[in-house]
Protein backbone atom coordinates (compact mmCIF):
# COMPACT_ATOMS: atom_id res chain seq x y z
CA UNK A 1 0.00 0.00 0.00
CA UNK A 2 1.18 3.50 -1.21
CA UNK A 3 0.33 6.92 1.03
CA UNK A 4 -2.30 7.09 2.93
CA UNK A 5 -1.78 10.43 4.39
CA UNK A 6 0.85 13.31 3.08
CA UNK A 7 1.23 14.66 6.72
CA UNK A 8 -0.05 12.96 10.12
CA UNK A 9 -0.10 14.98 12.98
CA UNK A 10 -0.40 13.49 16.16
CA UNK A 11 -1.48 15.75 19.24
CA UNK A 12 0.17 13.60 22.52
CA UNK A 13 2.88 11.32 21.43
CA UNK A 14 2.48 8.88 24.32
CA UNK A 15 1.79 4.93 24.00
CA UNK A 16 -1.18 5.65 22.01
CA UNK A 17 -0.26 8.03 19.67
CA UNK A 18 3.45 7.00 19.45
CA UNK A 19 2.30 3.45 18.77
CA UNK A 20 0.30 4.58 15.53
CA UNK A 21 3.21 6.95 14.39
CA UNK A 22 5.78 4.19 14.98
CA UNK A 23 2.95 1.60 12.97
CA UNK A 24 2.59 4.04 10.36
CA UNK A 25 6.07 4.71 9.62
CA UNK A 26 7.61 1.49 9.39
CA UNK A 27 4.63 0.50 7.23
CA UNK A 28 4.94 3.63 5.07
CA UNK A 29 1.33 4.71 5.05
CA UNK A 30 2.34 8.70 5.79
CA UNK A 31 4.81 10.88 4.56
CA UNK A 32 5.54 12.89 7.52
CA UNK A 33 5.04 12.68 11.20
CA UNK A 34 4.85 15.85 13.45
CA UNK A 35 4.30 14.89 17.27
CA UNK A 36 3.01 18.14 19.42
CA UNK A 37 2.98 17.76 23.11
CA UNK A 38 3.43 20.10 25.75
CA UNK A 39 6.19 18.39 27.02
CA UNK A 40 9.83 19.52 25.68
CA UNK A 41 11.53 16.06 27.20
CA UNK A 42 8.97 13.98 26.01
CA UNK A 43 8.83 15.30 22.67
CA UNK A 44 12.71 15.23 22.38
CA UNK A 45 12.66 11.19 23.48
CA UNK A 46 9.91 10.98 20.74
CA UNK A 47 12.13 12.55 17.76
CA UNK A 48 15.26 10.40 19.41
CA UNK A 49 13.22 7.44 19.41
CA UNK A 50 12.58 7.77 15.36
CA UNK A 51 8.63 8.12 16.23
CA UNK A 52 8.16 11.48 15.04
CA UNK A 53 10.33 13.43 12.28
CA UNK A 54 9.22 17.05 14.14
CA UNK A 55 8.07 18.42 17.11
CA UNK A 56 6.35 21.53 18.14
CA UNK A 57 5.06 22.55 21.24
CA UNK A 58 1.90 24.64 19.54
CA UNK A 59 -0.80 22.70 18.38
CA UNK A 60 -2.17 24.89 15.52
CA UNK A 61 1.51 25.61 14.67
CA UNK A 62 1.50 21.53 14.25
CA UNK A 63 -1.51 20.49 12.15
CA UNK A 64 -0.52 23.37 9.80
CA UNK A 65 -0.57 21.57 6.37
CA UNK A 66 -1.89 18.48 7.54
CA UNK A 67 -3.99 15.99 6.11
CA UNK A 68 -4.78 13.39 9.09
CA UNK A 69 -4.75 14.82 12.41
CA UNK A 70 -4.90 12.52 15.34
CA UNK A 71 -6.07 13.33 19.18
CA UNK A 72 -4.20 11.37 21.73
CA UNK A 73 -3.83 13.39 24.44
CA UNK A 74 -6.40 12.12 27.85
CA UNK A 75 -10.06 12.95 26.32
CA UNK A 76 -10.42 15.90 28.54
CA UNK A 77 -8.83 18.40 26.30
CA UNK A 78 -10.06 17.46 23.27
CA UNK A 79 -12.65 19.98 22.96
CA UNK A 80 -10.11 22.65 23.94
CA UNK A 81 -7.40 21.35 21.62
CA UNK A 82 -9.63 20.86 18.70
CA UNK A 83 -10.87 24.89 19.39
CA UNK A 84 -7.01 26.00 19.12
CA UNK A 85 -6.34 23.87 16.20
CA UNK A 86 -9.48 24.71 13.73
CA UNK A 87 -8.21 28.21 12.69
CA UNK A 88 -4.73 26.10 11.07
CA UNK A 89 -6.62 23.00 9.49
CA UNK A 90 -6.60 23.22 6.03
CA UNK A 91 -9.46 22.23 3.84
CA UNK A 92 -9.68 18.48 3.21
CA UNK A 93 -7.78 17.51 6.88
CA UNK A 94 -9.35 14.36 8.59
CA UNK A 95 -9.45 14.55 12.34
CA UNK A 96 -9.73 11.46 14.32
CA UNK A 97 -8.78 10.29 17.94
CA UNK A 98 -8.13 7.42 20.19
CA UNK A 99 -9.71 8.26 22.91
CA UNK A 100 -11.91 5.95 25.23
CA UNK A 101 -14.90 8.04 25.45
CA UNK A 102 -17.80 8.66 22.39
CA UNK A 103 -20.59 10.08 23.03
CA UNK A 104 -21.76 13.71 22.67
CA UNK A 105 -18.25 14.83 22.47
CA UNK A 106 -18.06 13.42 19.31
CA UNK A 107 -20.66 15.78 18.16
CA UNK A 108 -19.03 18.36 19.88
CA UNK A 109 -15.96 17.78 17.82
CA UNK A 110 -18.06 17.73 14.77
CA UNK A 111 -19.85 21.05 15.67
CA UNK A 112 -16.14 21.82 16.25
CA UNK A 113 -14.52 21.08 12.98
CA UNK A 114 -14.15 23.96 10.36
CA UNK A 115 -15.35 24.24 6.96
CA UNK A 116 -13.77 21.13 4.53
CA UNK A 117 -12.82 19.92 7.47
CA UNK A 118 -13.86 16.32 8.37
CA UNK A 119 -14.18 13.64 12.24
CA UNK A 120 -14.23 10.02 12.39
CA UNK A 121 -14.16 8.95 16.25
CA UNK A 122 -11.56 6.09 16.84
CA UNK A 123 -11.06 4.00 19.41
CA UNK A 124 -8.32 1.37 19.04
CA UNK A 125 -9.05 -1.38 21.83
CA UNK A 126 -5.15 -1.31 23.02
CA UNK A 127 -4.39 0.52 25.88
CA UNK A 128 -2.28 -0.82 28.35
CA UNK A 129 -1.42 -0.12 32.26
CA UNK A 130 2.20 0.98 30.93
CA UNK A 131 1.67 5.01 29.25
CA UNK A 132 4.69 7.34 27.72
CA UNK A 133 5.96 7.38 24.72
CA UNK A 134 9.13 4.58 25.92
CA UNK A 135 6.23 2.33 25.67
CA UNK A 136 5.18 2.64 22.19
CA UNK A 137 5.42 -0.59 19.97
CA UNK A 138 4.31 -0.60 15.85
CA UNK A 139 2.76 -3.77 16.75
CA UNK A 140 0.01 -2.46 19.56
CA UNK A 141 -2.11 -2.46 17.12
CA UNK A 142 -1.90 -6.09 15.69
CA UNK A 143 -4.89 -8.17 16.16
CA UNK A 144 -6.65 -5.21 18.45
CA UNK A 145 -10.23 -4.28 17.86
CA UNK A 146 -10.30 -0.55 16.21
CA UNK A 147 -13.80 0.77 17.40
CA UNK A 148 -14.84 3.49 14.83
CA UNK A 149 -17.96 5.40 15.46
CA UNK A 150 -19.60 7.34 12.44
CA UNK A 151 -22.69 9.33 12.76
CA UNK A 152 -25.05 10.50 10.24
CA UNK A 153 -22.81 13.47 10.06
CA UNK A 154 -19.76 11.68 9.28
CA UNK A 155 -18.08 11.80 5.70
CA UNK A 156 -18.20 8.69 4.29
CA UNK A 157 -15.16 8.97 2.69
CA UNK A 158 -13.17 10.76 5.34
CA UNK A 159 -14.43 7.05 6.94
CA UNK A 160 -13.16 4.47 4.57
CA UNK A 161 -9.74 6.62 4.43
CA UNK A 162 -9.48 6.09 8.32
CA UNK A 163 -10.93 2.48 8.73
CA UNK A 164 -8.26 1.77 5.74
CA UNK A 165 -5.57 3.26 8.00
CA UNK A 166 -6.36 1.25 11.19
CA UNK A 167 -6.53 -1.86 9.50
CA UNK A 168 -3.39 -1.33 7.57
CA UNK A 169 -1.57 -1.05 11.39
CA UNK A 170 -3.44 -4.62 12.14
CA UNK A 171 -6.64 -3.89 13.75
CA UNK A 172 -10.21 -5.05 13.54
CA UNK A 173 -12.54 -3.05 12.81
CA UNK A 174 -15.86 -2.77 15.10
CA UNK A 175 -18.36 -0.02 13.69
CA UNK A 176 -20.78 1.25 16.77
CA UNK A 177 -22.77 4.42 17.77
CA UNK A 178 -20.98 6.45 20.00
CA UNK A 179 -23.54 5.99 22.59
CA UNK A 180 -23.47 2.48 22.52
CA UNK A 181 -19.98 2.98 22.76
CA UNK A 182 -19.82 4.59 25.76
CA UNK A 183 -22.59 2.13 27.44
CA UNK A 184 -20.10 -1.13 26.18
CA UNK A 185 -16.93 0.19 27.23
CA UNK A 186 -18.67 1.71 30.52
CA UNK A 187 -19.06 -1.96 31.73
CA UNK A 188 -15.68 -4.13 30.35
CA UNK A 189 -13.42 -0.92 30.76
CA UNK A 190 -14.27 2.03 32.37
CA UNK A 191 -15.99 0.30 35.30
CA UNK A 192 -12.91 -2.24 36.15
CA UNK A 193 -10.75 0.63 36.09
CA UNK A 194 -12.04 2.14 39.42
CA UNK A 195 -13.14 -0.42 41.01
CA UNK A 196 -9.38 -1.71 40.49
CA UNK A 197 -8.31 1.92 42.05
CA UNK A 198 -10.71 1.51 44.47
CA UNK A 199 -9.86 -2.01 45.59
CA UNK A 200 -6.11 -0.54 46.05
CA UNK A 201 -6.94 2.29 48.15
CA UNK A 202 -9.45 0.12 50.60
CA UNK A 203 -6.11 -2.47 51.34
CA UNK A 204 -3.02 -0.41 50.80
CA UNK A 205 -4.16 2.99 51.17
CA UNK A 206 -5.65 2.19 55.20
CA UNK A 207 -3.79 2.81 57.84
CA UNK A 208 -1.25 0.34 58.25
CA UNK A 209 -1.52 -0.59 54.68
CA UNK A 210 1.57 -0.56 54.36
CA UNK A 211 2.49 -3.62 56.05
CA UNK A 212 -0.18 -5.63 54.33
CA UNK A 213 1.44 -5.26 50.93
CA UNK A 214 4.32 -7.48 52.49
CA UNK A 215 1.88 -10.45 52.17
CA UNK A 216 0.20 -9.13 48.64
CA UNK A 217 0.21 -12.28 46.31
CA UNK A 218 -0.66 -12.72 42.58
CA UNK A 219 -4.34 -12.26 42.87
CA UNK A 220 -4.75 -9.03 44.38
CA UNK A 221 -1.45 -7.82 41.75
CA UNK A 222 -3.83 -9.34 38.74
CA UNK A 223 -6.58 -7.83 40.20
CA UNK A 224 -4.99 -4.02 40.48
CA UNK A 225 -2.31 -3.87 37.84
CA UNK A 226 -4.64 -1.31 35.83
CA UNK A 227 -4.41 0.79 38.81
CA UNK A 228 -0.96 1.61 37.23
CA UNK A 229 -2.86 3.62 34.87
CA UNK A 230 -2.13 7.11 34.09
CA UNK A 231 -4.18 8.87 36.59
CA UNK A 232 -5.19 11.90 33.94
CA UNK A 233 -6.33 9.70 30.99
CA UNK A 234 -8.97 8.19 34.29
CA UNK A 235 -10.40 10.94 35.65
CA UNK A 236 -11.28 12.52 32.26
CA UNK A 237 -12.31 9.33 30.82
CA UNK A 238 -14.84 9.21 34.29
CA UNK A 239 -15.93 13.12 34.16
CA UNK A 240 -16.64 12.09 29.91
CA UNK A 241 -18.62 9.02 30.64
CA UNK A 242 -19.86 9.72 33.53
CA UNK A 243 -23.49 8.93 33.67
CA UNK A 244 -23.18 5.35 31.79
CA UNK A 245 -20.12 4.34 33.94
CA UNK A 246 -22.31 5.91 37.39
CA UNK A 247 -24.96 3.28 36.21
CA UNK A 248 -22.23 0.87 36.31
CA UNK A 249 -20.83 1.44 39.74
CA UNK A 250 -24.09 1.13 40.87
CA UNK A 251 -24.95 -2.44 39.09
CA UNK A 252 -21.69 -3.58 40.51
CA UNK A 253 -22.61 -2.41 43.92
CA UNK A 254 -26.07 -3.74 43.58
CA UNK A 255 -24.15 -7.34 42.67
CA UNK A 256 -20.94 -7.17 45.39
CA UNK A 257 -24.09 -6.23 48.07
CA UNK A 258 -25.63 -9.69 47.19
CA UNK A 259 -22.12 -11.70 47.36
CA UNK A 260 -22.11 -9.63 51.16
CA UNK A 261 -25.79 -10.35 52.05
CA UNK A 262 -24.88 -13.96 51.06
CA UNK A 263 -21.88 -14.50 53.08
CA UNK A 264 -23.46 -12.83 56.38
CA UNK A 265 -26.60 -14.93 56.14
CA UNK A 266 -24.11 -17.95 55.59
CA UNK A 267 -25.39 -19.10 52.75
CA UNK A 268 -23.11 -21.46 50.71
CA UNK A 269 -25.25 -22.80 47.89
CA UNK A 270 -26.22 -19.22 46.61
CA UNK A 271 -21.86 -18.00 47.39
CA UNK A 272 -20.64 -21.52 44.99
CA UNK A 273 -24.01 -21.12 42.78
CA UNK A 274 -23.00 -17.28 42.23
CA UNK A 275 -18.87 -18.41 41.71
CA UNK A 276 -20.07 -21.37 39.42
CA UNK A 277 -21.27 -19.14 37.04
CA UNK A 278 -18.63 -16.47 37.05
CA UNK A 279 -15.91 -19.16 36.52
CA UNK A 280 -17.82 -20.12 33.73
CA UNK A 281 -17.95 -16.72 32.37
CA UNK A 282 -14.90 -16.09 32.54
CA UNK A 283 -13.48 -19.34 31.07
CA UNK A 284 -15.63 -18.74 27.88
CA UNK A 285 -13.42 -15.54 27.45
CA UNK A 286 -10.28 -17.72 27.64
CA UNK A 287 -11.50 -19.79 25.18
CA UNK A 288 -11.65 -16.37 22.51
CA UNK A 289 -7.06 -16.73 22.62
CA UNK A 290 -6.11 -15.89 26.18
CA UNK A 291 -3.61 -18.48 27.35
CA UNK B 1 19.09 -33.42 54.08
CA UNK B 2 17.61 -36.75 55.08
CA UNK B 3 14.32 -37.95 55.88
CA UNK B 4 11.93 -35.89 57.96
CA UNK B 5 8.87 -38.23 57.68
CA UNK B 6 8.83 -41.85 57.12
CA UNK B 7 4.87 -41.32 55.66
CA UNK B 8 3.25 -38.06 54.62
CA UNK B 9 -0.80 -38.59 53.75
CA UNK B 10 -2.35 -35.57 51.68
CA UNK B 11 -5.99 -35.01 52.00
CA UNK B 12 -6.65 -33.43 48.52
CA UNK B 13 -4.55 -34.04 45.79
CA UNK B 14 -5.31 -31.04 44.14
CA UNK B 15 -2.49 -28.02 42.85
CA UNK B 16 -1.25 -26.99 46.70
CA UNK B 17 -1.90 -31.08 47.81
CA UNK B 18 -0.14 -32.47 44.78
CA UNK B 19 2.68 -29.67 44.25
CA UNK B 20 3.46 -30.32 48.41
CA UNK B 21 4.06 -34.28 47.55
CA UNK B 22 5.96 -33.19 44.26
CA UNK B 23 8.06 -31.00 46.14
CA UNK B 24 8.99 -33.69 49.08
CA UNK B 25 8.97 -36.52 46.52
CA UNK B 26 12.12 -34.62 44.36
CA UNK B 27 14.04 -33.78 47.42
CA UNK B 28 13.64 -37.04 49.01
CA UNK B 29 11.81 -35.48 52.03
CA UNK B 30 9.20 -38.07 52.73
CA UNK B 31 10.09 -42.35 52.69
CA UNK B 32 6.16 -42.86 51.15
CA UNK B 33 3.47 -40.36 49.92
CA UNK B 34 -0.54 -41.71 49.90
CA UNK B 35 -2.94 -39.33 48.67
CA UNK B 36 -6.51 -39.67 49.63
CA UNK B 37 -9.54 -38.10 47.61
CA UNK B 38 -13.50 -38.97 47.18
CA UNK B 39 -12.77 -39.13 43.20
CA UNK B 40 -11.42 -42.08 42.09
CA UNK B 41 -9.94 -40.55 38.33
CA UNK B 42 -8.56 -38.03 40.15
CA UNK B 43 -6.61 -40.59 42.38
CA UNK B 44 -5.65 -42.48 39.48
CA UNK B 45 -4.46 -39.41 38.06
CA UNK B 46 -2.14 -38.17 40.74
CA UNK B 47 -0.82 -42.12 41.22
CA UNK B 48 -0.15 -42.03 36.91
CA UNK B 49 1.39 -38.43 37.41
CA UNK B 50 4.07 -39.92 39.95
CA UNK B 51 2.49 -37.33 42.36
CA UNK B 52 1.79 -40.02 45.12
CA UNK B 53 2.79 -43.77 45.95
CA UNK B 54 -0.35 -44.81 46.78
CA UNK B 55 -4.05 -43.85 46.99
CA UNK B 56 -6.89 -44.43 49.03
CA UNK B 57 -10.35 -43.19 48.96
CA UNK B 58 -11.65 -43.86 52.81
CA UNK B 59 -9.18 -40.96 54.71
CA UNK B 60 -9.32 -43.24 57.99
CA UNK B 61 -7.41 -46.18 55.72
CA UNK B 62 -5.05 -43.07 54.26
CA UNK B 63 -3.87 -42.19 57.45
CA UNK B 64 -2.90 -45.12 59.24
CA UNK B 65 0.75 -45.31 59.89
CA UNK B 66 1.17 -41.56 58.60
CA UNK B 67 3.75 -39.85 60.77
CA UNK B 68 2.92 -36.42 58.53
CA UNK B 69 -0.89 -35.72 57.89
CA UNK B 70 -1.49 -32.85 55.21
CA UNK B 71 -4.94 -31.29 54.88
CA UNK B 72 -5.30 -30.09 51.20
CA UNK B 73 -9.35 -29.86 50.90
CA UNK B 74 -11.14 -26.73 50.56
CA UNK B 75 -11.30 -25.39 54.21
CA UNK B 76 -15.13 -26.40 55.25
CA UNK B 77 -14.30 -29.72 54.89
CA UNK B 78 -11.19 -29.93 57.74
CA UNK B 79 -13.43 -30.38 60.81
CA UNK B 80 -15.49 -33.61 59.31
CA UNK B 81 -12.45 -34.72 57.79
CA UNK B 82 -10.08 -34.35 61.20
CA UNK B 83 -13.37 -36.43 62.97
CA UNK B 84 -13.00 -38.89 60.49
CA UNK B 85 -9.45 -39.60 60.78
CA UNK B 86 -8.62 -38.79 64.27
CA UNK B 87 -9.31 -42.51 66.00
CA UNK B 88 -6.62 -44.03 63.10
CA UNK B 89 -3.69 -41.09 63.90
CA UNK B 90 -1.00 -43.09 65.46
CA UNK B 91 0.86 -41.47 68.42
CA UNK B 92 3.61 -38.89 67.61
CA UNK B 93 1.74 -37.96 64.15
CA UNK B 94 1.82 -34.39 63.05
CA UNK B 95 -1.41 -32.86 61.73
CA UNK B 96 -0.91 -29.73 59.02
CA UNK B 97 -2.79 -27.84 56.54
CA UNK B 98 -2.25 -25.45 53.59
CA UNK B 99 -5.54 -23.82 54.76
CA UNK B 100 -6.30 -20.20 53.47
CA UNK B 101 -8.61 -19.82 57.04
CA UNK B 102 -6.73 -19.91 60.35
CA UNK B 103 -9.01 -17.88 63.10
CA UNK B 104 -10.87 -20.24 65.44
CA UNK B 105 -10.70 -22.75 63.35
CA UNK B 106 -7.13 -24.18 64.23
CA UNK B 107 -8.46 -23.92 68.00
CA UNK B 108 -11.34 -26.69 66.69
CA UNK B 109 -8.64 -28.47 64.97
CA UNK B 110 -6.24 -28.98 67.98
CA UNK B 111 -9.24 -29.80 70.27
CA UNK B 112 -9.99 -32.64 67.92
CA UNK B 113 -6.52 -34.02 67.58
CA UNK B 114 -6.50 -37.63 69.77
CA UNK B 115 -3.81 -37.48 72.59
CA UNK B 116 -0.08 -37.62 71.16
CA UNK B 117 -1.35 -36.27 67.76
CA UNK B 118 -0.10 -32.13 67.34
CA UNK B 119 -1.55 -29.52 64.81
CA UNK B 120 0.39 -26.86 63.06
CA UNK B 121 -1.38 -24.86 60.85
CA UNK B 122 0.37 -23.93 57.84
CA UNK B 123 -0.61 -21.46 55.02
CA UNK B 124 1.11 -21.74 51.79
CA UNK B 125 0.88 -18.16 49.68
CA UNK B 126 1.54 -19.92 46.34
CA UNK B 127 -1.96 -20.85 45.02
CA UNK B 128 -3.40 -19.51 41.36
CA UNK B 129 -6.82 -19.42 39.77
CA UNK B 130 -5.54 -22.93 38.55
CA UNK B 131 -6.76 -25.82 40.12
CA UNK B 132 -6.40 -29.89 39.86
CA UNK B 133 -4.09 -32.10 40.17
CA UNK B 134 -2.29 -31.82 36.35
CA UNK B 135 -1.37 -28.20 37.48
CA UNK B 136 0.72 -29.48 40.31
CA UNK B 137 4.65 -28.87 40.38
CA UNK B 138 7.56 -29.36 42.86
CA UNK B 139 8.64 -25.50 42.39
CA UNK B 140 5.09 -23.82 43.57
CA UNK B 141 6.68 -22.80 46.92
CA UNK B 142 10.11 -21.58 45.80
CA UNK B 143 10.52 -18.71 46.96
CA UNK B 144 6.48 -18.03 47.97
CA UNK B 145 5.55 -17.65 51.85
CA UNK B 146 4.07 -19.89 54.02
CA UNK B 147 2.19 -18.88 57.12
CA UNK B 148 2.90 -20.55 59.88
CA UNK B 149 -0.09 -20.05 63.02
CA UNK B 150 1.26 -21.18 65.92
CA UNK B 151 -0.60 -21.31 69.14
CA UNK B 152 -0.34 -21.40 72.77
CA UNK B 153 -1.10 -25.18 72.87
CA UNK B 154 1.63 -25.71 69.67
CA UNK B 155 4.30 -28.27 70.49
CA UNK B 156 7.30 -26.72 70.10
CA UNK B 157 8.74 -29.76 68.13
CA UNK B 158 6.34 -30.77 66.02
CA UNK B 159 6.34 -27.10 64.79
CA UNK B 160 10.19 -26.50 64.03
CA UNK B 161 9.90 -30.02 61.98
CA UNK B 162 7.03 -28.37 59.96
CA UNK B 163 8.95 -25.17 59.20
CA UNK B 164 11.84 -26.91 58.12
CA UNK B 165 9.56 -29.12 55.70
CA UNK B 166 8.48 -25.79 54.27
CA UNK B 167 11.67 -24.10 54.42
CA UNK B 168 13.06 -27.35 52.63
CA UNK B 169 10.11 -26.87 49.23
CA UNK B 170 11.59 -23.48 49.04
CA UNK B 171 9.05 -21.29 51.18
CA UNK B 172 10.32 -18.03 53.15
CA UNK B 173 8.15 -18.78 56.27
CA UNK B 174 6.20 -16.13 58.43
CA UNK B 175 4.50 -16.73 61.79
CA UNK B 176 1.50 -14.95 62.83
CA UNK B 177 -1.07 -15.19 65.01
CA UNK B 178 -4.12 -17.32 63.42
CA UNK B 179 -6.60 -14.59 63.66
CA UNK B 180 -3.69 -11.67 63.09
CA UNK B 181 -3.57 -13.95 59.41
CA UNK B 182 -7.24 -14.05 59.18
CA UNK B 183 -7.75 -10.32 59.41
CA UNK B 184 -4.67 -9.92 57.20
CA UNK B 185 -5.83 -12.32 53.87
CA UNK B 186 -9.40 -11.18 54.72
CA UNK B 187 -7.76 -7.56 53.04
CA UNK B 188 -5.21 -8.63 50.69
CA UNK B 189 -7.06 -12.04 49.20
CA UNK B 190 -10.49 -13.04 50.03
CA UNK B 191 -12.15 -9.34 49.64
CA UNK B 192 -9.83 -9.56 45.66
CA UNK B 193 -11.26 -13.00 44.89
CA UNK B 194 -15.19 -11.29 45.94
CA UNK B 195 -14.78 -8.09 44.44
CA UNK B 196 -13.47 -10.04 40.88
CA UNK B 197 -16.38 -12.53 40.89
CA UNK B 198 -19.22 -9.97 41.12
CA UNK B 199 -17.25 -7.80 38.83
CA UNK B 200 -17.86 -11.01 36.05
CA UNK B 201 -21.67 -11.40 37.52
CA UNK B 202 -22.18 -7.41 37.15
CA UNK B 203 -20.52 -7.77 33.30
CA UNK B 204 -20.84 -10.91 32.06
CA UNK B 205 -23.86 -12.13 33.51
CA UNK B 206 -26.46 -9.32 32.79
CA UNK B 207 -28.74 -9.60 30.08
CA UNK B 208 -26.84 -9.34 26.86
CA UNK B 209 -23.64 -9.96 29.06
CA UNK B 210 -22.65 -12.27 26.54
CA UNK B 211 -22.86 -9.72 23.70
CA UNK B 212 -20.66 -7.49 25.86
CA UNK B 213 -17.49 -10.31 26.12
CA UNK B 214 -16.97 -9.34 22.70
CA UNK B 215 -15.35 -6.30 23.98
CA UNK B 216 -13.01 -6.86 27.07
CA UNK B 217 -9.66 -6.18 26.62
CA UNK B 218 -6.26 -6.68 28.88
CA UNK B 219 -8.05 -4.82 31.93
CA UNK B 220 -11.01 -6.78 32.55
CA UNK B 221 -9.09 -10.00 31.77
CA UNK B 222 -6.48 -8.98 34.32
CA UNK B 223 -8.94 -7.78 37.36
CA UNK B 224 -11.12 -10.77 36.78
CA UNK B 225 -8.55 -13.87 36.19
CA UNK B 226 -9.03 -14.92 39.85
CA UNK B 227 -12.71 -15.14 39.05
CA UNK B 228 -11.59 -18.81 37.56
CA UNK B 229 -11.33 -20.18 40.90
CA UNK B 230 -12.18 -23.15 42.17
CA UNK B 231 -15.82 -22.54 44.01
CA UNK B 232 -15.79 -24.52 46.22
CA UNK B 233 -12.61 -23.30 47.73
CA UNK B 234 -14.02 -19.65 47.90
CA UNK B 235 -17.53 -20.93 49.28
CA UNK B 236 -15.63 -21.94 52.49
CA UNK B 237 -12.86 -19.34 53.14
CA UNK B 238 -15.44 -16.98 52.29
CA UNK B 239 -17.91 -18.63 55.03
CA UNK B 240 -14.73 -19.82 57.63
CA UNK B 241 -13.52 -16.30 57.35
CA UNK B 242 -17.21 -14.57 57.26
CA UNK B 243 -16.58 -11.82 59.81
CA UNK B 244 -13.03 -10.28 58.46
CA UNK B 245 -14.27 -10.61 55.09
CA UNK B 246 -17.45 -8.79 55.84
CA UNK B 247 -15.80 -6.19 57.53
CA UNK B 248 -13.29 -6.03 54.48
CA UNK B 249 -16.05 -5.83 51.87
CA UNK B 250 -18.21 -3.17 53.58
CA UNK B 251 -15.15 -1.23 53.93
CA UNK B 252 -14.14 -1.47 49.83
CA UNK B 253 -17.97 -0.32 49.42
CA UNK B 254 -17.66 2.65 51.71
CA UNK B 255 -14.07 3.66 49.23
CA UNK B 256 -16.07 2.78 46.05
CA UNK B 257 -18.77 5.21 47.28
CA UNK B 258 -16.31 7.83 47.56
CA UNK B 259 -15.13 7.18 43.92
CA UNK B 260 -18.91 7.23 42.63
CA UNK B 261 -19.45 10.28 44.57
CA UNK B 262 -16.41 11.93 43.26
CA UNK B 263 -17.74 10.90 39.41
CA UNK B 264 -21.41 12.32 40.08
CA UNK B 265 -20.40 15.80 41.57
CA UNK B 266 -17.54 15.91 38.85
CA UNK B 267 -14.39 16.73 41.23
CA UNK B 268 -11.83 15.53 38.83
CA UNK B 269 -9.14 16.71 41.60
CA UNK B 270 -10.59 14.17 43.84
CA UNK B 271 -10.34 11.53 41.29
CA UNK B 272 -7.18 12.56 39.97
CA UNK B 273 -5.58 12.51 43.88
CA UNK B 274 -7.22 9.08 44.62
CA UNK B 275 -6.07 7.71 41.37
CA UNK B 276 -2.55 8.99 41.41
CA UNK B 277 -1.98 7.75 45.27
CA UNK B 278 -3.72 4.06 44.49
CA UNK B 279 -1.09 4.12 41.04
CA UNK B 280 1.68 4.85 43.25
CA UNK B 281 0.84 2.33 46.08
CA UNK B 282 0.42 -0.15 42.75
CA UNK B 283 3.95 0.27 41.86
CA UNK B 284 5.55 -0.08 45.04
CA UNK B 285 4.22 -3.47 45.08
CA UNK B 286 5.77 -3.66 41.68
CA UNK B 287 9.42 -2.78 43.21
CA UNK B 288 8.99 -5.80 45.40
CA UNK B 289 9.98 -8.05 42.35
CA UNK B 290 6.80 -8.22 39.60
CA UNK B 291 8.23 -7.62 36.13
Amino acid sequence: MGLLFQKMTILGVGLVGGSLALACKTRGLVGEICGVGRGRANLEKARALGVVDAVMQDPAEGVRGADLVVLATPVGSFVSLVKAIAPALRPGVIVTDVGSVKGDLVRELEDLMPPGARFVGSHPIAGSERFGVEAASPLLFEGAQCVLTPTSRTDRQAFSRIKVLWEQVGSLIVEMDPHTHDRVFAAVSHLPHVVAYALVEAVLGRPGGEDLAAFVAGGFRDVTRIASSHPDLWRDICLRNRESLLREIEGFQTILSRFREAIAREDGEDLFRRFEAARKARERLQDKGET
